[in-house]
């Protein structure tokens, strides 16, 4: 995201797959990508640029020129980069955390406090209009919303009265963002801002929300193509997915608390589109020299007329990053048009970006997508 | 078609692959599978049952038993198929014509006149409310349209002056059908419908007409993903998909003049959809062990966020007959509502059926299903 | 088996799939298909014809008309089928056993007794001059060699003093088969023959010995691509494996205890081949609606010149039981071969039937197959 | 080539994809990378360093910091570079040449002379034992053996004669090559030294030959794949291969003269394996953005026991440069290993690095690579 920020800021790449470019958005008044200032909470050690580097290296699909022209502007961000917490993400996720000054708390209040300060010390010391607080940390283990988080009420005055809570790193960060009237997108399947209590405060502080999982590869795919299937009356007999891949969410996805989380988000497309549900397999496991190109093989056994079994295979070949890292970019400029807008909350024609789009059923991309289309027209209008 | 329908009125299978039996279209009325009388013309000699257990035996796809229970339909079917004509159909097709009385004549007229007076017997024969006229003929070389058949007054006078006109077999079959008016469904890429006279002429007669080149497989499968590239901004650079199968429609297209028509279906949705046109390669060979079983290899080369380079592979096994039937009874279906409804001419909302929809650019199969889900529930209205 | 030794004694079909049908094993005498007389023990009630019947139906690979045809070879072979047992095949079996005399005890000593009794009324009642016993039961979990089972002299004193042995159901086939002078082949990854004891055994009986755990499939697929790579010093990085299918034995290999055996033997020869581990993942994976079509997906990453990294991906697609069929009938007749020519104990020569095979390292399918071919030269000498 | 050879001498890179890499030839006197000096004739402008960079930037398989640390060698090898000649070698070939003063005559013996001079020349230059010209030029179209080059005698006459020759220009640059005493290696299916009057000639010169067409990709997997059927005894109906790049090579086989070299070495492994003939479709087309990654797409379908439909489909992924390049390498150490030992003319146990091995009809890659493997023991005794 900073190297493409970057990057597009100084001409050096077209916005290829950033959907914001598209003529449908023409005329809108979304952030141009020099009207971006990155910032961020990271717990490891390590720059933007070495990041960047080791990304270039281990997967081969980066200009390394890039790096030095947007040499600046990466560690101007890097700079601006403030050392987060691990309470409450799991063991993978600690385990990786090995910056020393790392946010630590007996309870949730003290952490989110502190990382609620440090957003509005960003915001003040860039002078912010708007600041869009994305997660695309490594993913969480499954977490429930307890039941203190049902209301802000209650929230509230558990964390006045400083009570042990709960809740996973994400849901931290989520609730100290919309506290600083910050919006917030989650490009994970954590838990994160999936807290009524929050619902209800984010129509007080004006936070525009958006969640979750973005919706990259393979999954995408499944959305497009299970509405084939609907629409042909065709009955898919089983979906079976493979993926691999070798990146530092591979890992982390290697725990297999943590992988449950995914499957589960990258499973439940499927029968959410057919209206029933066929025999799935999603497996996602970790091949090192696979870097960050995430290979998928799906097998789809499908009956069609007189019962006849065919099938359908496919395989993507997609590099993980350079999925996501555009998607990131249009979420925050759209949140950011919503809030020019005087919208806030959840973002329903926001779905298509997401996996487990929240408080929306829908998983055909394609009605996602006409959602979106009629948004922008209408802002257009 | 014939067996399904069979062992459709007879509940031996479910209606699966039927596009008209999902629950948009419930209530509508649609005529039942026990309500279609089957006829047609035919050039080579043979029976259903004989075509059906050919296909059982070289695919493997068919519960032989089917065929002793349809016994008598299939029976009462051949007995109503006509002789029919290779004028204009060209000398692939014609090496198929081995009936003795094939339908000749110096002329179109003779020809046409002919076709009309046995649709017109069959229609009394069988107490008939509405024929229609489905194309599922082999692929004819391309043509194109003649300047007489730009209006119906020059084409029927120059049809009742006997004068030689250079109208492929398709075309003349179109012809009859819509003088008789018939309603008239094109699942081939041959001419056919395609004739501004005959638009006219439909007006006149009643006819409804719908086409052409039924959307089956690999370029359903076209129409699919390529408004996911679109909607993601990902920029396809080439598109690649390899065909090959085995059955009759495989030997006719092994000659190159008539599969340039099936190519050039094949080939130009990517480019509708895109907005720009791609490298783009489309083979359709003929490999004989394949049988029915249409096999379609696809490579997309796509370019997305730094200009990484990806791609997706898809392997498409579907039974060719099996996908087609279902949508060519569909599509009788619809075409009986449409003239249940008053409607006539060309039926926009039928554009998910066909590679290339008559008088409609529109590829992308969500966009022209959505039309076909608003007729569906205007027509319940 | 049964209905292709059958169908080949007819002349119904031709010997495709057999590999001692290849001209290099011309003029041997191996026994014609209509030399064998099948029998068996099953825990299962139903006869061959029924499962003729629904392997037919429920995955459509099957003429029909060859079951009738082979009406009495099929009865009379089930008539000779005998009860079998379950003792020691772990839970997963155990389920499948729904013959009401199954074989039990409570120790070893009395279901080897039994089943040694019913091989040799075997032999009697049918005169025959060898008996091979298969083992193409469902793969048992994994079992260690126990220490009594180091020598027969143990082995033997262990079973007259009726000791409680930890001995799966394949072994205790084994043991019997041994003791009465069959021949045994494993065609399964259970422990079944592989007891040093009965390699002394064998030699004073001279049973001939072959296994284990045919190579039909995807395994074979690994064993023919290995040596490619190796022969081009191209390093393979990763080789990851998925194979999905629905027979019984998915069935029975969905108890994580019995596909860990499968795992096993499918993981272990790439690494064998190449003379390093590379990362591996082999998932097996049961999903219904494929019955006995075993697909596989595999995906090598692999490492070639200046460092570049390339991929080979493979989806196999076949018919387990009518690939593993033709070479447990080959097994058979080489296993016969061996015993005219005096041999006994462990044929290397047959390595290459097998993804384990017993005393020997090689797995390489080349060269295993050279061993063959020079056996049969030798042999024809 | 260069960039390889430089980088091994350097220790930049380990030598994976070297075949002479393996433990098999260690203790041999093969050349070392530092041993090799570069030379060549060259049709078109540009030099080693702008090839590989503009090979490095399409298609993103290069560290490029490499280029920098091997400047001087490949300066030094593009110094040493000559001009060549696109006599006969067709106009597709023609197109690219775009050096100025291109080697041109009216007949064949003044461009076969002063080919033969350079390369004497370069030779006493660079003080060399040996010269290995090697064919790594685009594809000609089909050249038959004129009958004048059926015996040195006729051909050394005609030479002398100045008679007109229909000879290619990768004949030209082997009669040249063999006169002169260099050995001579064909990479590509191009007619080159396939002359009997060049194994005449070099019996006396002491020329070591080898070809023809470095077998390096998707034929080196029919060559792997076919004699597994053959060992199982399952039919091969039908080898469909479709092959899609982007290089300069895919250009120039975008010309059909040039493709049906290609095609015909591709396509006739298959059947020289098996021993039938089965279907088969073998095409390679240009598509420009695929650069130097040759996808190929294989769908084999075959017949097993009791007539059971199966298929195997693989996609390989290489980059079609790092795959030769090591090839190439090899064959210069092996063909100079040859010389040392005494040997001239046509070396069968080259065979496995070769789709049309001259001299030898076998093409199981397996039985090739035995004959390597004992080449190798025999000479390591």
């Amino acid at each position: 995201m900073a190297v493409g920020l970057a990057a597009l800021a100084r001409g050096l790449i077209d916005p290829v797959g950033l959907v914001t470019a598209r003529p449908l958005f023409e005329g809108l008044p979304l952030p141009a990508p020099s009207d971006f200032v990155i910032g961020g909470h990271e717990i490891r050690l390590g720059s933007f640029r070495e990041s960047a580097e080791e990304f270039a290296r281990a997967s081969g699909v980066f200009d390394p020129s890039w790096l030095d022209a947007c040499r600046d502007e990466l560690a101007a961000a890097s700079a601006r980069v403030r050392t987060g917490t691990v309470c409450g993400a799991g063991p993978a996720i600690a385990r990786l955390g090995n910056r020393s000054d790392l946010i630590e708390g007996d309870s949730a209040a003290p952490v989110i406090d502190r990382i609620e300060s440090d957003l509005r010390q960003f915001a003040e010391a860039e002078r912010l209009d708007h600041v869009v607080v994305l997660n695309v940390a490594s993913t969480e283990p499954p977490s429930a919303v307890p039941p203190v988080a049902e209301t802000w009420d209650d929230l509230s005055r558990a964390l006045a009265a400083d009570q042990p809570l709960a809740l996973p790193a994400s849901s931290l960060y989520a609730i100290a963002a919309v506290r600083a009237g910050c919006s917030h997108v989650n490009f994970t399947p954590s838990l994160g801002a999936t807290l009524p209590a929050l619902d209800e405060l984010a129509a007080q502080t004006g936070s525009v929300l958006a969640g979750k999982d973005g919706k990259t590869g393979e999954t995408l795919m499944k959305t497009v193509l299970a509405p084939m299937f609907a629409g042909r009356n065709l009955e898919v007999m089983s979906w079976v997915g493979h993926n691999i891949f070798g990146n530092r969410d591979a890992v982390v996805l290697d725990d297999p608390a943590n992988k449950a989380s995914k499957v589960t988000t990258k499973d439940r497309v499927v029968s959410g589109i057919l209206g029933y549900k066929p025999s799935t397999i999603v497996t996602i496991e970790h091949v090192p020299d696979m870097g960050d190109w995430k290979t998928a093989w799906d097998h789809i056994h499908f009956r069609g007329f007189l019962g006849c079994k065919m099938s359908l295979q496919f395989t993507w070949q997609g590099c993980d990053s350079l999925l996501a890292a555009p998607l990131a970019i249009d979420l925050a400029r759209l949140v950011d048009l919503a809030r020019q807008r005087g919208e806030s909350g959840l973002q329903k024609h926001l779905a298509c970006f997401f996996k487990s789009p929240e408080g929306v059923d829908e998983h055909d991309f394609f009605r996602q997508s006409r959602w979106l289309e009629e948004y922008a027209q209408k802002a257009r209008a």
